[in-house]
C-alpha cells in the first residue's frame, strides 16, 4: 500500500511545517495509516516527506519487520533510562520524542487536533512547536483509496454479503406465529440476528461490532439498533458494517426484508427508494459532489411527496438523513454525501442509502457500497434487492 | 455505581483548579467512568465535585435517561448554529464548551494527559486555563473498585471460565497423530481454540478482542498470541481476558495445559509455578506493595535456581515479566505488581500471574484474578489448576 501523500507534502509547505506528528496506538486510524503499523499502545510517527517511527522496545523488533519504513527506533535509543532517572518519566518521554525530532532537523509540527495535550505541552517547554490542525488533511487524503486498499474493502463486502444473506436465510425459515417470526421454537429477536451474523462474520475473521436489525417504530429512527422480536408483514431493515481483524477495512450495507405481506405503503416506500437508489447512483462521478448525489435522492423523494431534510428542516419523518459517507478504515470517514458535501475523486468508496421513515409505518433503506471510477463508479454490492422474503 | 471521588476533589483543591475536564468517546475508560454515559462520538464532562454533560443533540435524549446528574446539556443550548455561521464548526465548538464552563463558574480546568490538543489551544484563547495532569489521579480511582463494579468482573470472570472450559474440552477430545492435535479431522491450532473461545464468549455477550493460546517456542514469548497447530506433550498456555460488551468490565485468567505427558521438567516448572503463584497470594493484603507481591514471586524461583529480571535484569529465560496488573475498564490498569509497585487497597481487582518460560522447553503460566480485601484478598478466579488434560 502506497498512498498519495502529496496533499499533505503541500500542506505542509503551506504552512511551514518540518513534519507532521502523529502520537496514538493504532486503533487511531491516522496513526495507522500514516505509520503502516499497528501496535495497542502509543506510539510516534513522523511524516516529512518520509516515515520515521519511534517506538518501545516491545514492538521495536515487530516494527522493524513491519513497518514500511527504514527509519524505526526506539526509545532506548536516546539514553531513556538516564533520562528517566533525571527528569521523570513523563518529562522523559518528551525529551525522546524532542531529540528523535531534532535529529531529523525538525523544529515545527503540525498535528492531529486530537493530539495529546500533555505531550503537546511538553514539547513546546522543549522549544518545539506544535501546532494542531482541524482542517483533517490525513483524514482528507484516506478518502482516496489505493488498490490494495480497495481489496480489503471488496473482502469486507464479500463477507458482509455472506453474513446479510445469513439473516435472511434466518426470516425466511422462520415461521410466523401470532404475527411474530419463530425460529428453532423461540421468537426471532433483533439480537439472535445480529449475534448470528456476528459469529458468521467471526468465523471468517471479521468483527461487527454494531449492526442494526429494527423491525416496527425501531425501523423508523435511523439510529436505532432494534431490539425484541420480528414481526410478520413488517420491513425489518438489516444494516451490516464488519470489520477486517487483519486489514482493519470496512464494509457496509443495508437491505430491507419483510417476511410475509408488506402494506401497500411499505411496497411504495421500497420501490421509491429503490428509484432513489438509482438515481443517486447515476450522479455518481468525478466532478459532481457529495452534495449533487444527495439532491439526486431529495428530488425523488420530493417528487412523489416525500418529506425531506432538504425541504423541510424540521421534518420527523420521511428522508431524514444524509444520503452517504466514505468507508475504510473507519465506518465514517470522508466524504459525506449531503448537504454541503465536496467533490468527489476517483478511488473514493461511498455508501448510497436513501431510507423512508415514519413511526406509524416503520422504515426502508436500501444501501450499496461503491467506488468512484474515472467514468462513473463500480458498485462493490452484490446483493439482490428483494423486499420480501418467502 | 458511586465511586469515591474525593482524591479528584483534593487534586483540584490542591492545583488551585475549578473542575477537571474530560473530551472523549465512551471507549475511554476516564470518560467512561466520570461520566457514567457511554457515546460513540466525543462528549463533555466536567467535574468539579458534581457531574455535568454537554453532548451532541443526537445523544441528548438518551444521555438525559442515562447519565447519573442532572446537568445534562447540549450544543443547541449555546447557539451553537449561530456561532457556526460567525465562527465555523471548530472555533464554534470551543466556543460553547468555553460557555459552558463559564456559566459553571469554572475557569481553569485540569485535563487528562491525553486531552485533545485542539480544543485545549482553542479554550486557551479563549481565556480558559487548561492544565495536562500525567499523574493519573482518575485512573488512581479506578484501581479500587465499587461493589457494583466488582460484579461486574466478577460476572465476566465467570463466563471467562466457562470459555476456557470449552478450550480444554477442546484438547481433552483431541486425538495425538504425529505429536499433533486433531479435531473433528483437523489439525487443533491456537487460532481454532481462540475462536471457539470467543464464539463461545460472544454467545453470552462477551467481547474477546486478543487472546492467547500458545504452544512450544511460542508460549516462550509472553507477548506471542500464538499460532498453528498445538502438540502433545508440549505446555500451552491459555490466557483469556474478555470484556462485558454491556458493562465494558475486563476478567482475566491463564492456565497451562498439557495433552499427554509433560517433561519432568515442565513439571517441575508448573508446581513451582504454582509455589509462587500461593507465595505471591500470601503476599497480599492491604499495606504490602506490589513490590511486595513481585518479590514473593521472585523468591520462590531465586530460591529454585530459575533465573529472574530481578536478578539479572538481562535475562531472556525464566521469569521475564512482572506480577501482575489491575483489571477494570482497562485489561492492563492500575496497580503494577512489579519493581516498583505502590500500596495495594481494599477494593483493588489485580491479576497474580508468575510463569516460566524458555524457547527451549516452552512457557508455563498460572494465572488467577482477585480481589484485594480488608484482611487479605478474595480469590475471583474458581477453575482448577491441572496441567495434564486427559
Amino acid at each position: 500500500m502506497d498512498p498519495d501523500l502529496s496533499a499533505l507534502d503541500d500542506f505542509l509547505d503551506d504552512g511551514g511545517f518540518d513534519g507532521y506528528l502523529v502520537h496514538a496506538d493504532g486503533e487511531d486510524s491516522t496513526q495507522r495509516y500514516l505509520s503502516g503499523f499497528d501496535a495497542p499502545d502509543p506510539y510516534v510517527t513522523l511524516y516529512d516527506g518520509e516515515r520515521h517511527l519511534l517506538v518501545s522496545s516491545l514492538e521495536y523488533g515487530r516494527a522493524r519487520r513491519e513497518a514500511p519504513t527504514e527509519d524505526v527506533v526506539r526509545h532506548a535509543d536516546f539514553d531513556y533510562g538516564a533520562k528517566r532517572e533525571e527528569y521523570g518519566h513523563v518529562e522523559a518521554g518528551h525529551r525522546v520524542i524532542a531529540e528523535f525530532l531534532a535529529e531529523r532537523g525538525v523544529d515545527a509540527v503540525a498535528v492531529p487536533g486530537r493530539f495529546p495535550l500533555a505531550v503537546a505541552d511538553g514539547l513546546r517547554d522543549l522549544d518545539v512547536s506544535v501546532t494542531a490542525e482541524t482542517e483533517g488533511v490525513v483524514t482528507d487524503i484516506r478518502a482516496t483509496k489505493t488498490e490494495a486498499e480497495l481489496d480489503f474493502v471488496r473482502a469486507t463486502q464479500r463477507a458482509n454479503e455472506r453474513a446479510l444473506a445469513r439473516a435472511e436465510e434466518l426470516v425466511r425459515e422462520a415461521s410466523v406465529e401470532d404475527g411474530v417470526l419463530v425460529h428453532d421454537g423461540e421468537a426471532l429477536t433483533s439480537e439472535r440476528v445480529r449475534r448470528e451474523m456476528e459469529i458468521a462474520l467471526l468465523r471468517e475473521g471479521y468483527a461487527l461490532e454494531e449492526s442494526i436489525v429494527a423491525c416496527g417504530a425501531a425501523a423508523a429512527d435511523p439510529h436505532d439498533r432494534g431490539n425484541g422480536p420480528l414481526y410478520a408483514d413488517e420491513p425489518v431493515i438489516v444494516d451490516v458494517f464488519p470489520r477486517d481483524k487483519e486489514s482493519k477495512y470496512f464494509a457496509d450495507m443495508t437491505r430491507t426484508f419483510v417476511k410475509g405481506t408488506p402494506s401497500d405503503e411499505v411496497r411504495a416506500w421500497y420501490d421509491l427508494t429503490e428509484e432513489a437508489l438509482e438515481a443517486a447512483l447515476a450522479a455518481v462521478e468525478p466532478g459532481a459532489t457529495g452534495a449533487d448525489v444527495h439532491d439526486a435522492v431529495c428530488d425523488v423523494y420530493e417528487a412523489a411527496g416525500e418529506p425531506t431534510l432538504r425541504d423541510d428542516p424540521t421534518t420527523e419523518t420521511g428522508f431524514i438523513h444524509s444520503t452517504g459517507h466514505g468507508v475504510g478504515l473507519d465506518i465514517h470517514e470522508r466524504p459525506s454525501l449531503g448537504p454541503g458535501g465536496g467533490d468527489l475523486e476517483p478511488g473514493m468508496v461511498i455508501t448510497v442509502e436513501p431510507g423512508l421513515y415514519d413511526p406509524d409505518v416503520g422504515g426502508v433503506r436500501i444501501e450499496d457500497i461503491v467506488v468512484v471510477t474515472e467514468d462513473g463508479y463500480e458498485n462493490l454490492t452484490d446483493y439482490p434487492r428483494e423486499l420480501v422474503v418467502e
